[in-house]
């Protein structure tokens, strides 16, 4: 888009210095053909100052700045290198833990280092589960362990555990048809995956629902479309009105043989043994840092995702990926000393996984300002190839992300969607920022959520400065431009 | 094939009757019209005769019997849920385990039931090896725990475990040239995967030449192209001149960790716990069920899989799949009435996977007969998409095989190849018996080899039943036929 307007403006200079030859020649000698050289030459200039009485299309006055952000992301494995770095030295990030908070204290030290500005942590109390020592045994018909993980927000069990008969069941339908059975057992919900909304609700509800029937405890099939026996954990909840039972995930593959032990007529014995426990808050801080606006420092696009994780694997995609392609997009713009007009604030919120606690703070901390914020951008969907943005705004808005989404065509990552944002910008966009979320290839996103398999080997050092150059160009172009996105209405 | 020859035989008919009718007029009133048709009747006569001196092709003798074959494996998902059953009812099929020893019970008598002949066990003395309790885990730069399996046969630690510093290389040439700093470590070979046989040598060998090299302890980097964080274990060696050393696979994502520790210059520390040990061998036995040939009940075709696996995961694909579809292929035949001219017996041969002693017992037991084995068959390769089988053999047995193979076209499975067969059939094959081995798709067969992650989710039941046809049509038609595949060269 950007070389045809350029090409335009080229051919269009010949054109007015014949056009002005033609006026003045009328002028001394008027002919027709003057006359209507003459009229051709003001109707054009009347066309170039509509031009300019509006600024140039943004994929027009941007297209320089993308090119340079772009080539600099794709120059190296920077991004990737530093995703691997954060999760090797740390290892997962849960609420709660050291590793968390050592994380924090390198990044703000890495981000000075980088000449970022304000670097600073933010002041967070965060919930702190701690998981325990956890087991899963099949009893009967045979003996084997079952790969499990507990439920982040579980009860434990008693020491000893519980050892019930397991009656599973495939949807609440199911369990409905069959509540009659559930006195006593621990329920298996054995719910294929479709998408991760609708199969989620059974890891988020499922104790409630089997306490609701009279089970002692619950498990779930891993909220997953492939496993190589590979649990998922994630949040789950409990209900005041209802007595509280420990809930667990198993893999797929032991959740799709219990079914069929049931519909063998075999007797199923498992042993849960669970030592979860919710210690008190603990302090933890949302990692920021900036490049201030160079003309409204004030008025700031902020970017970013969260740096907790679960506390199995290494949270590569989930999210370390989020928080270091914002940053690196930040320390491009540094480097190549594109200093937007607006600031840009980089944050890694914390505690997204188990409390959203990290989002809720920073829209409390910075309310005051939130109508200056122009937008805010999250990458939480893992930085795999990206395909553009989920936009949350009004129609002008959408019409100018769009416009912004343009300049990322050339990589491929233009695709501007209507409704999307992240869970760590809710709070600020539920109060009239609009949001943005990136936008990539799932495909395998929920082969590795929430299980030991996020490291940084299921990134592609290629994607992940795809995603950087894409998260720099939106960001630059939001910070820079004279326009705004307007509000979201709250 | 088979469809063109039936019409030239309809369209033969016609022709003949005319031309007998030419000879009879020929004889009465001769004129060289008849005498040309008289000729034309003796040349097609003389190609009958000779057509009808040998056999007719093996694809128009044999179209009938596999497509009944084919349709009958088709059919339903018996086989796939014969593998999940003999799975999910006893587990892990490890050497020395009851659960090896109860799945045999249970095919023997699943045997019984379906009406095969001669069902039997036949004694096998196996090693015993037994993991017991065992871990790694980082201790420096920072502590977390390394999924880890111990490689069977490897020796304990110390009851406390081994406690060292970690020098991962990437190759025997890359321990050579850093032996000097291997003496007092624990050396990780860190080789990616290109091929099974070009990385297994680190499992293989890795403790020796570790050891060689003063190491204390040896890891390897698990074998295989793709890991959700999933250890591979598998057989290991010792050399009785060098000292033995505990020898343990960790997995791809950790290896790459630890290598990218190595390469920041961080000191990496890790304890490695084993408490593995070798029992005295314990009693095994081969499974055996047969249908007896109608008219050599003494020739043999022996087709099968191993009935034992690793002591991870259920063993589904390596090699319960590999078993069930050789005893669905003569379950069908019985059910069919296809009782073949040769015996095809079914053997799920033990302690393929740390000993190969039921292929040896096999062998030992056997000897007298090997000369009336026409073919040894095997799948253990996972019974994935079928493609054909390899051969090894003589030139003129390749060319049978390969009429057989036409046999397999119509569901893609009819390519023989040069060159295969089986471990278990291995020590026969040595003596002369031609070997063929189930080709499949082999795609993600080396992804759950040896792990957690072999489980019969794995296998598609349309997949399990084309290898079920596939072995069928295979053995029927060598057990039936009049030629044989001849002898190899031993």
């Amino acid at each position: 888009m950007r070389d045809v307007i350029s090409m335009s403006r080229i051919f269009f200079w010949p054109f007015s210095v014949f056009s002005v030859f033609s006026v003045v020649k009328a002028l001394i000698r008027p002919n027709d053909m003057m006359i209507l050289a003459a009229r051709n030459f003001l109707a054009a200039l009347l066309i170039a100052l509509r031009l300019d009485a509006q600024p140039a299309p943004i994929a027009q006055r941007y297209g320089d700045a993308a090119d340079r952000l772009i080539h600099a992301a794709l120059a190296d494995s920077a991004a990737w290198n530093r995703i691997a770095e954060l999760t090797e030295r740390f290892g997962p990030r849960f609420s709660g833990t050291p590793n968390l908070e050592r994380a924090i204290d390198w990044v703000l030290a890495e981000m000075k280092k980088d000449g970022m500005q304000n670097v600073r942590g933010e002041p967070v109390m965060i919930p702190s589960w701690v998981r325990g020592a956890e087991s899963a045994e099949l009893v009967e018909p045979r003996r084997q362990n079952l790969p499990m993980l507990g439920l982040g927000g579980s009860i434990a069990t008693p020491p000893n555990g519980i050892t019930a008969e397991v009656l599973v069941v495939s949807s609440w339908d199911d369990l409905k048809a069959n509540s009659a059975r559930a006195q006593g057992k621990m329920v298996l919900f054995n719910a294929p995956f479709t998408t991760y909304g609708a199969t989620v609700q059974y890891r988020t509800n499922g104790a409630v629902e089997a306490a609701k029937a009279g089970a002692v405890a619950s498990l779930i099939r891993s909220v997953g479309p492939y496993s190589m026996r590979t649990p998922h954990t994630g949040g789950t909840r409990y209900d005041t009105t209802v007595r509280r039972i420990p809930h667990a995930a198993i893999t797929t593959e032991d959740a799709d043989m219990l079914a069929r032990m049931q519909a063998r007529g075999e007797k199923i014995l498992v042993r849960l043994t669970m030592s979860a426990q919710m210690l008190p808050d603990a302090p933890s801080r949302n990692v920021i840092g900036e490049i201030v606006g160079r003309e409204k420092p004030d008025e700031v696009v902020v970017m970013g995702g969260h740096i907790d994780s679960w506390d199995v694997g290494r949270g590569a995609m989930d999210d370390a990926g989020g928080v270091v392609v914002a940053w690196e997009a930040v320390r491009l713009m540094h480097k190549l000393g594109l200093r937007p007009r607006r600031t840009i604030r980089v944050v890694g919120w914390t505690n997204e996984e188990n409390g959203l606690r990290g989002g809720n703070a920073y829209r409390d901390a910075h309310r005051a300002e939130l109508n200056r914020h122009v937008a805010a951008i999250e990458s939480d969907g893992g930085v795999f190839k990206p395909a553009g943005f989920g936009f949350t705004g009004s129609d002008a808005g959408f019409a100018i992300a769009r416009q912004v989404g343009s300049l990322l065509e050339r990589i491929g990552a233009g695709a501007i969607t209507r409704g999307g944002g992240g869970a760590d910008i809710g709070p600020i966009m539920q109060l009239g920022v609009p949001g943005l979320g990136l936008n990539v290839d799932g495909t395998r996103y929920f082969w590795y959520h929430h299980t030991e398999a996020d490291t940084v080997d299921k990134l592609d050092p290629h994607d992940v400065a795809l995603c950087v150059a894409t998260m720099a160009v939106m960001s630059y172009v939001l910070a820079d431009m004279e326009e705004t996105l307007g509000r979201n209405s709250p």
